[in-house]
């Protein structure tokens, strides 16, 4: 069971995506291939990896260059969430030498981002091994990206946090003042959301945990709390709820945040802040 | 004259991602806000900078606001564009409180991307100060985003190269193998192009160099060159055509690629492998 | 705090449906009212019921109206999920006439569906009222209305189960035999799903139920079970999971299911098999 | 010749409601089948019949299911317009376990729809059977589904009234009195009308339907009218226009409004309060 | 009463044409205005005939101008459907200068090619006038244009053939061969198509004409016809028909066509060979 | 190579074009041909010129038919840009009758436009043939059809001048007056623009030409002029930049024109007062 599959209705849900980024590139059309192709040339490329890292977004690579021209035909190497290494050959794609080119940037760009998020979660994730805790994502995506990002996430190894406001409950200071209380923000989310949901609340400190697991939190995030309030709290808790630690999470702190007994470590940086993975697009003889 | 503005129309132009952004993140509603917070409370928030910069993004981040609730009044502090301090206060908005903390992650998504663009922009503009050289953006941008990510770019006082296929001509060892040698790839799209759009062409080399300055070439690509390659080239095409740097530029390289005399310095990494902004948006009594 | 509220971000996600459905009934323009209402003409309806019930819709047909007109004026005289007896006043509406016109037929269409869902749900919610059940709707809703047609079963003081496949986890007989057991699927589930969702499984009888329960399932659906064996399960589950009754679900049998002592009964006709409510929109003079 | 078809432009014209629906049923993917179907596992469903009826939708439930997976292979037994019994097979598919198991409760709820429009409409026909009178249907359809709904009842053996504003033209009394009478709203309507489209006036008495007629109205409405009326009206008019009954329409008052002469009846219940006919997909071993 | 009006419901439905047009005209932005214009230049302009001829499109235009920019106010000067002179003031228009500039080019040509057809059409109606025959456009519009082309028709004074395939019958040799004859053409499209539609046929002869009209057709066309034949057909169907010319219709022919004594003559090149109206919009100081 | 090419990614990107076009030709539905033809009627159709011209379109001509019924199979027998006389027959078509009627007069409306296009272009760039001069098109194209417009232009012979407000920079007027003289509005632009595209500037005499060129212009739009004066304008310019005729074009003054030595000679008609070209599709025994 690969746990990151892009199924069938995934990929054809970011066509949107997809069409925009498109339009965005070609705009009224690829003008030098265009006057310098001729356009019967067929022509072979190939995938190549520039770095080493873990590979993420090659269906959303053969389905941009698809979307561009049908007649392209692309021959995955290897799968998403696999590691690669510098020089490796990822992917072989034939087709209308000037529809490859035109398609090229799009597919790149797509798959460098992915594969650097799914990089950088790998090393979140090694780094912890051993421990209670896993590795989650946040909504601090790239605007469009969503599912994309969350599922390079997947690919690396994390696991995924809510997608957002609607499948989830995520209960925060603002919530709690608005209604005065935490129980009472509590009990008004369990009697207003579907029963399929757990409730979430961001803590503070140790009181806020102690109300909130009292009051039926089913999740309780331990907002920038220093090492020893997560190990108090954990322990206070219990196991009666999961435990999130979040905020100003690093890869030299992880080991150390996951060695206090959470169940789930978030980091935002995972999705807002990636390095592109290095990988060309190469026009073979 | 602000070079870098956003005016009504390109505003508009991004309403799609924007679209596809808040509803990829609202999904079938933000059910925390719904049970927890009274439909007709009404509120106050600050957008603050937590870490030094330049600002990009706040009139998006605005209509972002403003796409989720009409209602929501949005007054900004200071422009895109200027450096900004942490602490600084950027935004007053204010409105119904479901609605404000329904639209704040999209809201920031944006904005710190952005600001994170022109940030680092920044930085490479300072580098390069007093010499002849531009830094210029690439297509190396996040899918769906290239209207703002060059627009950060711009704010954070670096140029734009083509914003996509249609609206520049760039010759590339492929176009040129297919057309059989760099005269007849020129003289092809001289013929087939409107002839409002400059040519470029990639070199390797100052032999090729040479050869694409004198079929006509109005913009010379130098790639991957060490720092006497760029110069010999910069010396032999004598202001016949722009000079243009790309590949491998750092900011510790880049100071010294500028002092070779090029016009121009292309960077992916601005907009490819970008490090968000630390902004929050603050809920205020 | 009303739990059924239609928030902006939400009245924006229909937009869409609304589009369509204005599109179909408009085609290429009012004929009757553009060859005999003079354009300036200005008028005054009101929106009546014709029948008693629960009200749910009327900010949609106020949506509707603008949509077409933003110049019609559409004020509410009662809000969403309160009872309504034939012959009241729900709305008063002016605006140029031709646009009323135009609007009145779909603005209809969608307040008379949903009304009719919220006056059904109403008798379900009625008839178990004092006993632990919850009445909640299923994915049998229209395609296209999920949102509008959910909203309506909370306007009639139901509740919601999962809106979408991607916001619950429902393992039913098929995902058991594909993964080779009902331990293992919860297991597969778990591990794969975002934490914050509940694992519900889908059990036939007694031992199917036992089996979920201990592998960790935290919601059980008692699929078309006779009492007895509903009245078993709640006993030997024991509070250690959520459990809900479906299938088979009349007006008639809905006290003596609730009676079983189920948290959730779940009823398909709610959405499937709906009597619209008869409201008339009347011009005034 | 079959009346009901629907070709290849109607199913494309029906593509954005259906997109509409399995992206509301889709949300960010299936997460239940993607963590425990292998997403190789293949394997083959079959329609089955739970009640007697009039089937319709067929060809959508095969859309459905092609839109969420092409590979999906979808073999009709029977067509739409054909009369169905209680353990009937449909229809047999076969295809990815995971696609088919997404696309399941969206092609049942258009097929369920669809079947329970023509299985009432078809009740009416066989009621009015012998007479000289044409089921037909009205505008009061489920909002996007105007095409579907429409074609369901011409499945059951109905007619179609209009589709929409702007290819029929309806005069009712708030037309008559904006203009000032219905000889002139009829002048009107018949100068700015295109030529192509009969002129329909609702009429509530014998006098209206007398001016009605000779003003030169092609079709004349009945609407609420008794018996009695009704035939006073027929017999009146004498053929030199179509009359349609309207109003108050049962299946248990048909055949006598039949009897009254009537060229057609129309009946909003029909589409505006279905019945979902039981159909159920079940995967064979 | 204006039979040309358009609604809000109409200038709504195109707004898909409007946003392709802004698109494809304003692509990354308007760069020579946001590099030259200050942002927050207000300016003047007015919209000036340059020649004579009937007016028809000027709502479209305000409504482009509204679209690139809420801010700019129009005030039309003159009303569509009137004859204007060359110098003759049709609008004023203030706003930021920019956003004037980015939207005058898509602003006039749509109302250089409607106020085109519209002064084209009205030279065919004053030709015909005083005798039977009514000016009828056609199908023959340009793609995504047909309601503004038809809309354009009806301000020249033309009246409007049937919209689209929907909402009008026309039988023409292909149905008439594929069927068995007229008579079962005819019968076969009155039992499916809505009662308030009427059946036209196309008819290349007298003999034929006959058939048609016995057969209950309802509107004759008579195509490329010598006058003779027409005059024959006009006596034969003496009224039980409507009929209309087609085919080779010119401004030096239209009269003699009309003194045939025909219902309607359709032109197509009213609107597939339109020459642009010459109108200019002037900043001014 | 041919410099009109329509590539894959130019025919995706007119798709929502020719999707507007079908939807409003089709409607809800053909009726005429579903109720006359039946379902599984199959067909052979030829596209005809009835006159001599230059062929463009056919590719969207065939794509207009695919979008219909992907059954239709469409066999070019010329490729666009070659000259046609009349009888010739320019494609066949093989599909579903339906289909094919449904699918004709789109697709003629396309095609019959295009070769109007290329029709015209094609007598003035004979005009011209010998000189220097080179005939390119404007802005002045219909909504919705810029792509399509400047593609026939090119079919035609022409060249292509700009597509849009971000390709290209073009001062005119009223950015010198807002800027405050052409030497400032050229730097401004200079500093502004991607440095990959040329600046223009309009001028009206000899001494505005003087100082455009001077500061720096890359092209010299010459409007308006008399032949003295754009002789003095070029030799003036010698060279320096390319030069441009704009305004009052036709084709009797053409060859006057191109022999004042100017490179570029742009004329609006080409787009925006097309006449179409005669083509029919008949359908064959």
């Amino acid at each position: 069971m690969t746990p990151y599959a892009l199924d069938a209705a995934t990929l054809r849900s970011v066509q949107p995506l997809i069409d925009l980024a498109l339009a965005e590139d070609i705009g009224t059309g690829d003008i030098t291939s265009a006057t310098t192709i001729p356009g019967d040339a067929m022509g072979r490329a190939v995938l190549l990896a520039k770095a080493n890292g873990v590979l993420a977004g090659l269906p959303i690579a053969a389905h941009v260059m698809h979307t561009v021209d049908p007649r392209i035909v692309f021959i995955p190497l290897i799968t998403d969430g696999r590691p690669i290494t510098a020089g490796e050959r990822l992917a072989e794609i034939t087709g209308p030498v000037r529809s490859l080119l035109t398609a090229e940037r799009t597919a790149l760009n797509f798959l460098q981002r992915m594969s650097g998020i799914a990089t950088a979660t790998a090393k979140y994730v090694a780094a912890v091994e051993g421990t209670n805790a896993r590795i989650v994502d946040t909504r601090k995506t790239l605007p469009g990206h969503r599912i994309l990002d969350k599922y390079a996430v997947r690919a690396g190894g994390g696991s995924n946090h809510r997608f957002n406001l609607s499948d989830g409950v995520l209960i925060k200071d603002n919530h709690i003042a608005a209604v005065g209380g935490v129980t009472m923000a509590i009990s008004a989310a369990r009697a207003g959301a579907p029963h399929t949901l757990k409730i979430e609340v961001e803590v503070e400190n140790l009181e806020m945990a102690k109300h909130a697991v009292e009051a039926g939190a089913e999740i309780i995030m331990l907002d920038n709390m220093s090492f020893a309030d997560m190990r108090a709290c954990v322990e206070m808790i219990a196991g009666r709820a999961l435990t999130e630690a979040s905020g100003g999470v690093t890869l030299e702190r992880v080991r150390a945040i996951a060695d206090c007994g959470v169940n789930l470590i978030s980091i935002g940086a995972l999705t807002h802040s990636v390095t592109a993975m290095d990988i060309s697009l190469d026009m073979e003889a």
